[in-house]
């Protein structure tokens, strides 16, 4: 595997062009957070937007509308179980994240087909969380859309029917191929695994062992995947960033908040952006 | 064209009066925020007291009360559906800023369509985002009070009947004046059009690229124009300032936040009000 | 005129004993905040907490509780309009303050009616904002409680009787009398009337010229007074307090945040209850 | 009685293992907050979450859900009221904590009554505030869980039935036999008592005393219990690092709030992880 770390993300992160606007930096639809999992997808709209991506809607359960402007008035907000109006959205959209708390009740599988149908093999998706779960129990395909899966390793095992003790390089590989798509594997070393290649992490601590940690990843992925060409860099370097972040703040801290990693992307894309251009 | 610099803006923001109290800096109602788009006017609304306006009224879908609230409890609150107190309200202000989150609905319409009617020559209006495109759309006509458009360049074409390829000076100036309104025009570096001169901002940067940006320097016009005498040195220099913001922010983030923005207007404004006054 | 000054209020603040709990700070009751003046009252209740009351419960129209918690989970919340729920709190208080946000309706004249029905002398009271209009427009008389009047000059004006050219200090005095409470007088540089001394503040600045502002000088009375047995030392080291930190905020502000000025309550009272302790 | 300090609790706070994941760091279960008391619940899930607790869900009443997600996105919610929902979560917590704004009505008790007969003996129980009053008016025996109460002075009166007058070490112990259970009594030097063993608090100011600061530390003492193995170094480590934190902050705070606490809980728990390891 090629190891993830400050020398392979040079160069991923583009200098933003001069001329640019919002409409040049990807309208991403964050789909989650039913009403009892709505932090979830507020992490994850955060994430997305402080990645810098140009405009955000979030589809979420109308109980979380409010929450959702309180912390990050950024984004814009609709009903998810409004399908008239997801589909709309949809339509627009250059990058989808689906799945942050989204549960596993009927109504969280017919928001997930319905998006399986409709997006389109141009767009980015991102399907996490609650998402993957429902996929694997309902045996749903892939959708033609770009796709990225990111499971943690109870997921995966559903997903890919791989036990905990058969998840090697080799195997995870072949799994990732028939789903046709990437797969970023969320462990204490994240592994991503594309069609010709697999990296692994070389950042990430135990102290970010704490709930809401892999929807701010989704929601990175998602921000990056609407503002690089390359969907590969996209992917290699939020995961690297997120967890970067993460070994910086554990060194003063026992626990890392989700949220604290949210707050310092900007500060450190311009980091990773400007240092190593070549 | 005139620029838009750090020596330019020398005296436009006075100091504050010592004997002064909050009536002094003017009573603002800002209108906008729909059942999506309520991250929007929460943001205007923002920026307009972070620059000192007197007093904030913000008009709004009632869903949008509870978060605002939460954000910026230094504003008061009305519904902006309810005609009767819309009025009200309106007859006290001195300045008015409608359009961010409006939406374009029939609601939205009749809003726009009651303000324009019953604004009157001595009130400034800021006539901003999705009012912008109803006025369009519907081709209304601009209204007795001092106004001034914020059109990004779609806005623009759409308003002024300009493609982007002969959207010059000459010709902008001329659109201006069958407007009868001041016009700012954003872009990399924004423009203003006034009946006699023409202003281009030397700041701004790609980090501002980012879903939520009009809306704040809306907010931020508003604000000005509510202290300051000499409406054309409020329009001026808030259009300097949130650029001036960006670009220091930018120094250290791949994006910058409009919330960013506004915390900061309260510093950047008394270092250009104590420094440069003669 | 006495001056309340850094000298002036040496000794007022004491420090906390050390065998102490929560009671011994105070119960206050904050009342306040109809439909569309949330905010007000919110700025009250943060300003008594963190001015160290002990147990702080809000009053005020239910569509502000979550705003209220939401920024202020420190502070307890109840109904203002279940006139049972009112009384039954209020038997308890130690402190009380009416007005902020409380609007004119009759709704609100009703709450205040009650409170001044069921005040008990033991107890302090603060009436501020659209309580004393309510207070003017009706004749009512200032209860039996131990009562402090936080007019600004309008208000005063309708209160008092006296027109603004009529306002020196003996008719302020004779108007107090009349009253029979305290009144802090706020303008640019406030005064506090007693029954037998008169005190004007050294501090105050423009930059505070803002909305909130006065909700926020009327919770820390409250918080201070409900800590200090001494009340003129707690109404005049507020007053004094609540503009020094403006003082210091304006030194780099061309605004101040009334949110601003609650933040460091806590420090700078820390700051003149150690050092002039004599 | 032993001394809590900084050599007592070195090593209590173990490091972090490399494989670990949130699951490893537990599932807490956070249930009170009525409609008047929801910022203590909101303390208390807060306080939870930055100890480094893996997964919280906090079961309070559906109107403080909105509030609590704007403030800890970090955290799912559950009606407290739905008895159903309430025992699933149950099933599969770790640690509960129950009481902080539970209140003391019919619909508490039930809720209380609920989780008393389905807790587990492997499961780590806190019980405070409210529901510590509810167990001593209705009688209520300690359940099978590993029980801790969290009472103040007038709580361990009710419970323990031992008149202010009474409470010393030899009589405390001797009810703590009877209740079966761990007790923190908080009071100015909180005290510890195990079956064996009474411990004393070295730390803790009155600038501490003021609403909210208990239900921060049950929050805490839930927080700590989800991840460290031996339960007594649990609660002895986190109310030795509550009042450590609000010691440091009360050297410039006239009055320190409970969520200043809760922001400095990660800095502070890696302090003594890190330090004292032998």
């Amino acid at each position: 595997m090629k190891e993830i770390n400050t020398e392979a993300i040079q160069g991923m992160i583009p200098k933003r062009e001069k001329d640019s606007h919002k409409a040049t930096y990807g309208r991403v639809l964050v789909i989650g957070g039913n009403e009892e999992m709505g932090g979830a997808i507020i992490l994850t709209a955060s994430a997305t937007v402080y990645s810098g991506a140009g405009l955000v809607t979030v589809a979420t359960a109308k109980v979380n509308h409010t929450a959702l402007h309180a912390r990050l008035p950024e984004a814009m907000v609709i009903d998810m179980y409004n399908n008239d109006r997801l589909l709309k959205q949809l339509a627009t959209a250059t990058v989808i994240v689906i799945g942050p708390g989204l549960g596993l009740s009927p109504e969280s599988l017919t928001i997930l087909k319905s998006v399986l149908e409709h997006v389109t093999k141009e767009q980015r998706l991102i399907i996490d969380g609650s998402a993957i779960t429902l996929m694997a129990i309902h045996n749903l395909k892939t959708p033609v859309a770009k796709t990225t899966y990111t499971p943690h390793l109870g997921e995966w095992q559903k997903l890919a029917h791989l036990k905990p003790t058969e998840q090697n390089e080799t195997l995870n590989i072949q799994a990732r191929k028939e789903l046709k798509a990437f797969v970023v594997l969320k462990k204490s070393r994240t592994e991503i695994y594309f069609l010709d290649e697999a990296w692994k992490n070389s950042h990430g601590n135990p102290a970010m062992a704490t709930g809401g940690m892999g929807d701010t990843l989704a929601g990175m992925i998602a921000g990056f995947s609407a503002q690089l060409k390359n969907y590969r860099f996209a992917v290699i370097s939020s995961v690297f960033l997120h967890s970067k972040i993460g070994d910086d703040l554990a060194k003063k801290q026992y626990v890392v908040l989700p949220s604290q990693i949210i707050e310092r992307i900007p500060n450190e894309m311009k980091e990773f952006s400007t240092k190593f251009i070549f």
